[in-house]
C-alpha cells in the first residue's frame, strides 16, 4: 500500500479508516457470506445499514424531526431540476444567487421550470467575491431563494447564512456539507452530491422540511418527487446500496472524531495555514476576497504560469495529487475536504515553499 | 472468507473473481495511491476505465456503430419516464405489453407523459404466460412498443423478440441483459439497471439508436435527456465512477469466459436442470408456462406452504441465501444470474431433494 495525499475536487478522498473497513467487508460482509454490493436493499441487513446512516447524519447535523432525510441519485445536477419541480409552480418566480459555475448551472436548469430572478450576481468580479446581502434584489413573492454556500471551482464560500425572512432557503451544499455545524432549521431544502464529503459518487443527500414534500407538480417522474423518497425510506426503487453503506461508514467515522464541531476546528485550521502560506509568498496568490475564502477548495495561481506544468509534475512525484485547477479558471486548486488530513496540508505547504525556492524565488532568491 | 450461494434477485451476486479485484484495488488502484472511489471522472485514469467498459460491452453485445451506449443513474425506474420523454411527444400513443410487475410500473410512469395503449395483457393468467403475438392489439401510429423481456418477480421471460415492423422496439432488459446474445439492431432503446447482471446498484446501462437522441421534449431536466449523455460520454455531471468501474470488470470477466454465447449455454443449462428438478417433484411446482420460463429467475412454490419458513431457514443454514419469493407472489425464487455458478444450482437441487425427503415426501415417502 502506497497512499498519496489526494487533493481531488470530487470524486474525492475517502478516509483511510473507512476504506480499510470497505476492504475488510469484501467479499464477506458482517458474516453474511456476501459483499454489501450483493445484498437486497430490502434485506434486514441492509435496512439496518440504511437506518443507522440516516440516524448518524441526523445526529451529525442535528436535523430537526420535521425534516426528512432522503438518499437519492443523480447528484446535485438532478436536484437543480428537482428543487423547482417540487417547490415552485410553473409561473412562480424563484430567486437565485449567482456566485460561480455551480449556481450558474442550477439557474440554467431552473429556467426550464419557472421564472428565475438573479437576486445577486458575482460575475462582474469574476466570481471572487460574494455581493453584500444588502445589495441583493430579491423578489417579493419568490417561491424560494437558492444559493451555493461553497463554489468548488473558484473556491468561494459563504461565511454567513443569508437572511431571507420567510422565503424558503435552498442550498446546494455538495462541497461543504459536514465540514462544520449548520442550523438546519434555517433551510427549506439542503442537498449535496456525495462525492466530496460523504462518500462515493452516485448518491445524493437531500434534507427537506416536511411541508415541502407535498408541493410537487403533477405528472413529474416519480423519482423526481421528494414525497416518493420520504414515503418509501428512499427505497421506491433500488437505491445505490454500496454508496449508501460507505456514506454510513463516513458518518460513523465523523461522529467518532467528535462530530462537526471538531471537523470545523480542523477544517478552519487547515485552510487558514494554507491561505497564510499563499499570502506571505510573492510566488503564489489567491484572488478570492478574504471574507469568502473557501475552507474546502483553496485555489491559487503561480505568478509565473509557465511553471504550472512543472509544479504539477513535481507535486505529483512528491505524492500530492490532483492539484490542477479547474480548466475554466486554470492555476491550482487544493481541495481539502474532511478526509484530507492536516498532514496533507502541511506536506503541500512544505512542497510549495521548496518549489518556490528551487525556482529562484522566496528566501533563496532574496539572498541572491 | 466464507462465501454463500446468493440467489438474490437484485442487488445480486457479483462474480468472485471481480470482487477479488475490487478488494485488491482498495486502497491503491493501479499504482495511483487512491481507490477508484476517490478519482476524478475527468482524470486520464478513469477515462480509460470508462472507455474500456464501453468497448467491452459493445463487443459483448455486438452493438452496431449507429447506437450510443450511455451510463446513467436512477435504474430502470428513471428510464420508465425517460423513454416516453425522449421518444414520444405529448399526445402520442405508445404501445406497452403488460406481462408483470415491472411492465406495470413502466406503464404507470408512461401514462404521465403520453397515451398508453396496452397492446397485450397477461394479468388474466396472473402473469404466468405471455399472450401470443397474434393476439396483440397494437396501435397504428405508436411512437414505440415497450416490453419487459424478463419479468423478475413471476419469472417469465420472452423466448422471442416481438416482430413490430417499423415501430421502434424498447426493452427493459434489467434482469436478462448479458445473459445471452441479442440482435441489438432489432431495438430502438434497450435499458438495464446494473444490479442484476452488470454490477452494483446505482448504474443504468442504456443503448440507444442514434436517431432517437434528438427527439426529446423541450425543457426536460438535462439528466433526463439521452443526447446530454451521448454528447458528453455520460459525463455531463459526475457519474458513479465506482459502479462504472465494477461494471467494466464484469464485462471483462464475461469476455474472458467466452462472451454471451458461452453464458447462454451455461444459463440455459442451469435453468433447465432446476426446472427439471421442480417438474419431476410433486413437492415443488412452477406455475409459469413452459414456453416462457425465465432463465434468470426461477420461481417455485411448495405444495405445503406451511413449510416455507422451514425451507428458508434450512436453506440459509446450508449456505443458500435469498430464496424467498417476492412478497407479492410468495413461494420461492432462485435468481440465477450470470454470477451465480452452476455449482450453486446443483447445491440448490440437492438441498431441495433432501428437504423434500426429510419432510415425508419424495422417494422416502414412497417407500413408506
Amino acid at each position: 500500500m502506497s497512499r498519496v495525499f489526494n487533493f481531488s475536487a470530487g470524486p474525492a478522498a475517502i478516509p483511510d479508516a473507512v476504506l480499510e473497513r470497505v476492504r475488510g467487508d469484501i467479499p464477506d460482509w458482517n458474516g453474511t457470506g456476501m459483499s454489501v454490493m450483493e445484498i437486497s436493499h430490502r434485506s434486514k441487513d441492509f435496512l439496518g445499514v440504511a437506518a443507522k446512516a440516516e440516524q448518524d447524519v441526523r445526529d451529525l447535523l442535528a436535523i430537526p424531526d420535521n425534516y426528512s432525510v432522503l438518499f437519492a441519485q443523480g447528484g446535485a445536477t438532478l436536484q437543480f431540476a428537482m428543487v423547482p419541480l417540487n417547490l415552485a409552480a410553473k409561473g412562480d418566480t424563484v430567486d437565485y444567487v449567482l456566485t460561480g459555475t455551480w449556481s450558474k448551472k442550477a439557474i440554467a436548469e431552473a429556467e426550464n421550470h419557472c421564472r428565475v430572478n438573479i437576486a445577486a450576481d458575482a460575475s462582474p468580479g469574476n466570481f471572487t467575491d460574494i455581493p453584500p446581502e444588502d445589495t441583493w434584489r430579491r423578489s417579493d413573492e419568490a417561491a424560494y431563494l437558492h444559493y451555493t454556500p461553497n463554489e468548488t471551482i473558484a473556491g468561494v464560500e459563504f461565511q454567513f447564512v443569508p437572511d431571507v425572512g420567510d422565503t424558503p432557503l435552498v442550498a446546494d451544499m455538495s462541497s461543504c456539507i459536514l465540514s462544520r455545524p449548520i442550523d438546519v432549521s434555517q433551510f427549506g431544502v439542503i442537498y449535496a452530491g456525495a462525492q466530496k464529503n460523504i462518500g462515493p459518487a452516485g448518491l445524493t443527500l437531500v434534507i427537506v422540511r416536511n411541508d415541502f414534500l407535498s408541493r410537487a407538480r403533477a405528472s413529474i417522474p416519480s423519482l423526481l418527487r421528494y414525497s416518493v423518497y420520504a414515503e418509501s425510506d428512499s427505497m421506491s426503487n433500488t437505491p445505490p446500496v454500496f454508496a449508501w453503506y460507505v456514506a454510513g461508514l463516513v458518518f460513523e467515522y465523523l461522529k467518532d472524531l467528535g462530530g462537526l464541531a471538531a471537523m470545523a476546528e480542523i477544517n478552519e485550521r487547515k485552510s487558514a495555514k494554507l491561505y497564510a502560506a499563499i499570502d506571505k509568498s510573492d510566488f503564489y496568490s489567491n484572488p478570492v476576497s478574504k471574507d469568502c475564502r473557501s475552507w474546502m477548495n483553496v485555489t491559487f495561481v503561480l505568478k509565473d504560469s509557465s511553471l504550472d506544468a512543472k509544479f504539477l509534475t513535481e507535486s505529483k512525484a512528491a505524492g500530492l495529487t490532483n492539484l490542477k485547477g479547474h480548466r475554466s479558471v486554470g492555476g491550482m486548486r487544493a481541495s481539502i475536504y474532511n478526509a484530507v488530513p492536516e498532514a496533507a496540508v502541511d506536506a503541500l505547504i512544505d512542497f510549495m515553499r521548496d518549489f518556490e525556492q528551487s525556482n529562484g524565488w522566496g528566501r533563496t532568491s532574496v539572498s541572491n
